[in-house]
């Protein structure tokens, strides 16, 4: 059953999750070349920055509705981790409230957690940093929250102008975040890898000092539409 | 059948409404108080402002997903308008530019459409005042747009921070926007009215002078919570 | 005896107005004569913005610290209001959330309450323009609030980045918003009217088209400093 | 003579300017027709806008190159103002400042200035709304402005993000403000008309119900990119 | 006496203190920890960010009040640092401009001053960081300021929207940046302590797999809640 | 011949630099000595941030023109690139997307490209980091661009609020961006080398604890404009 973006009050015990080898197959070759594979589209808001530089990761996506100020499903979602997942916050209602520090990336951790994405704020982000564990946010505050209302767990989620499906595959670098569709993930992954291939052999031919307007064939183009020299 | 949100190349002819009726009684009651009455969800961002003060309306949702700088769907999406209608259209990535002007406007009204939700720019603002057709946008600017890449018509589509349904009811006046899905529209128009009754005796009380702390009965969980005056 | 700012759980129930001709002898000032007389100080944050154009108002400040999404202290707020009072609300930490709305508007005005001063979010804004009840604000919006945490009425509060004082005189118009420490608004006044009639004066030199290079005799200094001509 | 954008201490006493015609052409087709007739070029940077609706001028823009916070310049060019100008002010440095209130704008109207665009702060709002002087700026605040250091005047000036030639004409009105290079001005003025004329035979034909689908002749290119209805 | 924040022209020069001892225990506890510890309050805005990342400081505060784009009053205010204190300077009206570079900071460090925390700009930024000088501010810019006008020197200054007593703590990390009253401080830094010895035990019950539901023991109250696992 | 900014169709392919000695001199002083030495001139808006810290680079200017979302006429810039150089882009509208990545720096690199300032949005930035090709940018993302439209290369462009001629000096740091016109560089750098030296003698001084007051002989000055030690 499919939970409507916004459902509050429910867990989603069972999701479906992407092939593993797919997933880390996707976060080596980065968000510009993931989004790019897909047809430029998944990209999250670029508000959304790492807290450290460095950091590149992939995972299935645990969603989160979070009530604005009040991080209680962070705990209940905690426990719906495996293994490879990444944690990814939507909110209620906008906030630059921290709702994550380092006693809950002590405890994703322990359960495999490989990063948080989370379109809210986070504190504890020097220890968070020593700890290794990577978080990309709309803001970093140490304003508390509370405990008191309900949101949910693994229903779709919009998160930073995306929306995101428990189970989709979020990458995430420093360039910022892209989620990839569950079943659409495999497809992406040989796109990229393609697009990577060509990269390198492009690349190549860029450091012998070869031009962009020669390798792609520009230059006709260029002057049918009335490029001048002078 | 339901599209993910953000596919392109996909046009939805016949999408389910809600009743008539109920949609005119949500524009009644107005955006506070249905955001209220049906849990304080589906609001949008407070950045979407409407471009003049005073109009209050709400239809069903024909939606938009529109490629960066590009309007061609929104000549796709005034064909599938049925009378009562509001157009809303979210992006693939952010933009300001201005997708939408006078002539839309006219072509749009003259299939009964009631206004326009746009999570982007807008042109010829003072034409639209003037021809009463309200819109509710990130941003007015000139910067004109292209017509090369598709989108798609009634697939759910991220505006402003919330996923909308094709066919869910949005209303919208000077306090901002609020989608009601179309399944709940009706419950969620009687705990409104039972709102707006409730709040025209309270409305009654206030004007003689009685105070929130003895109607609402405030006073001993105020003390309780150690509240000292001095 | 006074409070600090930040200080919770306090209500002052009788604090020093200035004296009433005082007070709206500098509403008829406005705020750009004011902030000028009073050597430039006291404004608040320019993000400060009416709800509607056309108001200027000046009024004794009762103050309202307020937890971050919770409006209980508004009510709390409104029992101390004194004919010809202003309401003026500093959140503990920052909120876009719609703290006051129409119900809480027709208390005040029953109070005698001239407008409300608030750094956060209002809804209701067609209805509060109706009403007559002018509004600066930082933000417009539907998002509610909740009443659960104690903050104060009466004690000092940082309001768009100004502390201000309960009794304190603010004065708002289109321009924006000013205080005036209650202490000194007798003089502040002096010096905003000695202003006004000077401007006239020069009005009227300017309306003849005379140049303020010649009114004010700048051009010596200009050709001091090193202006040229060409 | 040239100057270069930047230069200090200079005052150009003769420009050229657009023949008055032209320029009273460009006002009525508005700013989006402009843009779009002129290939998309010259729009100042939308967070440029106007202090009340429904203004709509055009002039020969007199530029002022003005330091931060210093608004000493003003004064300098309005001795420079020719009946139909538009004072144009960029800073050196980013400002919100009040550098322009009701006394210079009726100095500038005795001189037959039709307004000012303005990439820094101006108060005195309610005053210039009353008479008639319309302003485009970047911010409304009171804070006042020194007269201390030199700018210039009818130099090049960057405002808003583009770059503004001493005697350029200025569009503005509700949708924003945009450059038109004075030696360019009657050609555009006629692609301008063209549009409009062009515009007004579609707006019968929207308004009649046909669909920009079909006066464009846009279906054959949708179904050939793919677009599918279902 | 207790100077009204915004007074000019006043250097006050002895101001108590907390004891050293207590201000280095706040330091080790970091911003989020002191933010809980006191109640949640005294947070600067969030906006406030360090220019390189892994300073953590605690200092009692000389406070400066600048005027727009002048930084006369930190040269006035070096000259009261004592061994430990922390500059942190608030203005009259907001700026961008760079208010203090390498050379402020050598007179600052040579008189024992522990960094600077500026709702301002800065510059130098390389420099700062080469020399150990930690700064938290709004901005960085290179732009310059005068030294025209008279602020003060250890009266209460609004800074970054929290007023700061002179002689209050200032603590300051990655998180951002705090601020306990000097006569709170002792009973803080014993509440602090307290939540630091609490947090090292549920760490190890965090890293050990255990869960915040159980921790914490939420499950009854969130099933009361009536969140549903399915 | 000069053309206008905002000219498109033109690459021009001889543009005069500065002397390189000139240049290199210009980088070690950095950007607030530079700023400071020519006037406080030529900086761009403080929103330039470098993607990584550290870097320090001057160059002659090769400007871009670019289209909204369109990076095409960077690879056309790169043909005329010069060792030494740094690419300078402009936009005709505000654009956040991803403009510029690892492979167009390659063939930056390998043309002698010494960085990029760009007033939109770069990605890639790890491997830019890692190749140790700095970039100053208004934005990071991943969002693609198109090649459809021409732009210009080597006209002048607004950059960050900057008009910026081709072959000008451009000098960037942790500190920002700032532009020398070419023909006055070698006079510019004259003067930041005195200010240098001048600065050296005064480090000197702080560090043995001499203050700015007594350095500069301010307190006169202080006293006369009354300042009051209390």
């Amino acid at each position: 059953m499919t939970y409507q973006p916004g459902t509050t009050g429910i867990v989603v015990q069972n999701i479906e999750r992407a092939d593993p080898a797919v997933i880390d197959g996707l976060a080596k070759c980065g968000v510009a070349t993931v989004h790019e594979a897909q047809g430029r589209k998944g990209l999250l808001n670029s508000y959304m920055r790492p807290i450290y530089p460095g950091a590149r990761i992939a995972g299935s996506a645990t969603t989160i509705l979070a009530p604005p100020m009040d991080n209680w499903m962070i705990h209940v979602a905690i426990e719906q981790l495996k293994e490879g997942d990444v944690l990814l916050l939507g909110t209620i209602s906008p906030s630059d409230a921290g709702y994550f520090g380092d006693l809950l990336a002590t405890s994703a951790m322990a359960r495999g957690c490989r990063g948080l994405i989370i379109d809210a704020g986070v504190r504890d982000v020097a220890d968070l940093k020593e700890m290794g564990f990577p978080v990309w946010s709309k803001a970093i505050g140490a304003q508390g929250t509370i405990k008191e209302t309900l949101g949910s767990v693994n229903v779709p989620v919009v998160c930073a102008d995306e929306l995101v499906n428990p189970g989709d595959v979020i990458v995430a670098d420093d360039d910022g975040v892209v989620c990839v569709r569950r079943e659409e993930a495999a497809d992406v992954l040989k796109k990229a890898q393609a697009r990577e291939a060509n990269e390198a052999e492009k690349r190549a031919k860029f450091e012998a000092g070869e031009l962009g307007l020669d390798i792609y064939g520009m230059r006709p183009r260029l002057e049918e539409k009335g490029l001048k020299y002078v």
